[in-house]
């Protein structure tokens, strides 16, 4: 009988905003799986640092830092073929994941890999965006209002269409696109409604006013934009 | 010095997917308010039930089943004053929130006439989103894939053109909306790619096809449609 698969949702980075079945699953584990930047360090690693078993085997998915996809999908497939061997053995394997393993998480090459052939279990786990809108104040949408998530690397003419068009906005990746992004915003006289989010729930967070916001944006930054939440009903 | 209010989420409906930090601030709760369907249940309570101490002060927040502004207005009003008077007093409020507080949560509405003369920490909750997600084994969005989140009470045209502009999509509120919605999907010919839930992680949750989907729907259900996720990168 083969082991279960587990993609484990480690929530924004505080780790407090882990789930009790994540919690749970992690201190028990005796297989984690994790992704790392090429020869750099794992965020999911880190926020689960202190609940992983010290004797735990650690099978880190060495992710390439490229947009290319070719040395990606290498990388996934070893990684998969790592976690299919324990999975084989019978062994359960709980893999680590950033905010939430479906939304924009590199879990789902995994599951995409592994579900067909294995017992899968996804444990969700809070995004950067309620994260994001908590430490900001800024309730998100309400009753019938639309919120739309847009990836901050699109084209700056669709991001111009997609903000023009929606209602509450959060733009992810923001990173190296800051200075794109704060044009678009701009020219669509919205920068009042924008604020500034760089790794929300940990100590180094930065949250501002967009017009505040610094030149230069790390990869887990965020712009949230709300143009007509009423929240007096 | 007045007391705190805390806006706490409680993720989608197994306790087990509220945070290490929603648990410990319950589980040290001296007041807990929440709200209740007018002479109704309470969401909230039940699945912060075994958390909650036995001697914690309640108060419940009568939310009266109507779409008129008025009656819910009065509501939030009086369940403000009541959660203010105990902040005035120094004492710390934990008010639950389904889900998560600043997404579609009814929190909202207290922060909105409370966070300027109290201190308030919110702390996020797991979506019923990716809660759905998770069960129904579906990757929601990837690299720069954007996500559109709709309520089901929009109008007919509205969703037809908002569905038919996005990637992937997410539409809450269900409920009695269920057949105009799944005809906009059945004329955009997207049914294939849509998968209905209900009350997603709780004991009696429903997953299926939308082509499969029960004729009428509860508040708590959500169709999930994907038209683009490349899970395998």
């Amino acid at each position: 009988m083969s082991g279960t698969l587990y993609g484990v949702g480690l929530g924004p980075g505080d780790p407090d905003l882990m789930t009790l079945r994540a919690h749970e699953l992690i201190s028990k584990a005796r297989i984690v799986a994790y992704p790392a930047l090429e020869g750099g360090t794992s965020f999911a690693r880190a926020i689960a640092a202190d609940v992983i078993p010290l004797d735990a085997r650690e099978i880190v998915m060495n992710i390439p830092m490229t947009t290319a996809r070719s040395p990606a999908q290498a990388a996934y497939d070893q990684s998969a073929a790592e976690i299919a061997a324990e999975l084989e053995l019978g062994h359960d394997v709980i893999c680590l994941c950033e905010g939430d393993p479906f939304f924009y998480g590199s879990f789902m090459y995994i599951f995409a890999r592994l579900s067909a052939d294995y017992p899968v279990q996804v444990v969700p786990g809070v995004t950067s965006i309620t994260a994001c809108a908590a430490r900001a104040g800024m309730p998100l949408a309400a009753r019938n209002e639309r919120l739309t998530v847009l990836p901050g690397p699109l084209p700056e003419a669709e991001l111009r269409a997609r903000i023009d068009g929606a209602e509450s906005v959060a733009i992810l990746k923001v990173g190296r696109h800051l200075g794109k992004i704060r044009g678009v915003i701009e020219a669509l006289g919205l920068t009042r409604h924008a604020t500034y989010i760089e790794r929300a729930s940990l100590p180094d967070e930065v949250i501002c006013p967009l017009a505040d916001a610094p030149d230069t944006a790390p990869y887990f930054s965020m712009i949230i934009l709300t143009k007509g939440v009423d929240p007096w009903l």
